[in-house]
């Protein structure tokens, strides 16, 4: 496909089964990952499986919301792609790039919240996408939670996604790093979210070029977080660390209650909230 | 008092008075609760007793966070009073009535909220405040949260609140309790957040008839919650109708971190996130 045209059908279609084929990739890995893990504070808890449930838009499309729960791993990880269609409503309309004039718009995407039961294993979160107006244009980004921080694991998460992001343009990571931080921060507290990672939007424009990063953005992930997963998932927990851990929950529904722009905008806007709020934790304490 | 005088510092000192006089006795009367409850499936739990910690405001006064964690029949109750002063900031003074050409404030207030342990028992929230600026008013509200709704439990914290509004207004609980009914509902889930009671605000000018009614409310909720409490509190439950608790305590977070003004406005003008974060619950489920 030409890079300087606009969005085409073949390009929604392209961008559809990229994000379906990706969270088909990520459940495969995290289902083998379940079925990796034998740990003594996991009880007799069969390997954990993802359940898919089909969802449909009222104004068009749908998607199919993808839940692990009560896994030895994954306390709770949902996977959600979507794809929807529509005209943006008057008052949205003009919030919208290239929707102004004509409120037409498609889009798609994949998201994800992983909570691990392990308190040592680092939740996360990704989520990309594509929106199509009378322009179109990709956005995403992953960051990482870890209830206990560490220098390691927090390099290696980001040096993978400096690689994504070193392939698309040489000041992306650092401009798209700078974006995360800004982000996810909760400013009631006073404290970043987690340690970061990267956010984009409005790539605009070379179809080809930011479809290529997307997918980047998309294999880093898959790439690492196992990665950071399996080298932590053996690990043994206290109480107080289990304990600490719904605390720091707490601070990640804070997060996306009160600030998460997608998050708002989904759930006043009539998106579907059972698949909004799958990224909400299993378990959290206000203590 | 003449009833027709704006707010004078007598005002401001019989309302202080009364907010703290009324935390005092709910605070006395959720610990006599304590010792009365001998549960069997509260083990070795010893009487639930309140901390209190001041804290002060940067831009003037402060207030006193009154808090009892893992009581016998509280797993969490919150009873914070704050009284604070200043100048509300050019984008907020012209929102705020009577501030447009004056910004100073003054303002005081009670707010409570209670998570007990058994899910038999409802959770409660009650709060009522006087703010003056150029003017002075009365508002608050309270409302009752069960998980499990039961309708004698329902008219009676319905009928004691609507005594204290018949004494104020023929009108009132009417109006009070359909302010009640749309303001506490969470239009993500299509549902109420529990079975209602009253809201009101913007009672300004009679200084007397409205501090009157504010006194009213308050007494309305210490003479009926705890009546509530005592005919549950000895009740047993089960695994299901715990983990049931936890999910319904999810649908009050919501509401108070997306849809909440005070909890917004608290939040978002530097108020102090403990004392506003308070009323969350000590543990929640999002399965």
């Amino acid at each position: 496909m030409a890079s300087e045209h606009a969005p085409t059908d073949a390009g929604k279609s392209l961008t559809k089964t990229w994000f379906e084929t990706l969270r088909s990739r990520i459940c495969a890995a995290f289902e083998a990952l379940e079925d990796a893990l034998d740990h003594p504070q996991c009880g007799d808890l069969a390997p954990g499986r993802f359940t898919f449930r089909p969802w449909q838009r009222e104004g068009g499309g749908g998607g199919v919301m993808g839940l692990m729960q009560g896994g030895r791993v994954f306390e709770k990880v949902g996977v959600n792609v979507s794809t929807v269609w529509g005209e943006f409503s008057p008052q949205f309309k003009d919030q919208i790039r290239g929707a102004k004039d004509d409120p037409r718009f498609w889009a798609s995407g994949v998201s994800l919240v992983a909570h691990p039961r392990n308190p040592h294993v680092p939740p996360a979160h990704m989520n990309t996408r594509h929106i199509v107006t009378t322009e179109g244009w990709f956005g995403g980004g992953a960051d990482l939670n870890p209830i206990y921080p560490d220098d390691a694991e927090t390099a290696a998460f980001h040096e993978r996604l400096q690689q994504a992001c070193d392939g698309f343009a040489p000041d992306a990571y650092g401009r798209f790093k700078a974006w995360a931080d800004d982000y996810f921060f909760i400013p009631h507290r006073g404290e970043p979210r987690g340690v970061g990672g990267i956010f984009y939007d409005d790539l605009v424009g070379d179809f080809d070029r930011h479809f290529a990063f997307t997918q980047a953005v998309g294999e880093a992930f898959l790439d690492v977080y196992p990665r950071l997963i399996e080298a932590k998932m053996r690990q043994p927990w206290s109480e107080a660390e289990r304990a600490h851990q719904l605390v720091r929950r707490g601070r990640y529904v804070e997060f996306n209650l009160i600030y998460d722009r997608g998050t708002h905008f989904g759930l006043k806007t009539g998106g579907n909230p059972e698949a909004i709020l799958m990224s909400l934790p299993p378990l959290v304490s206000w203590p």
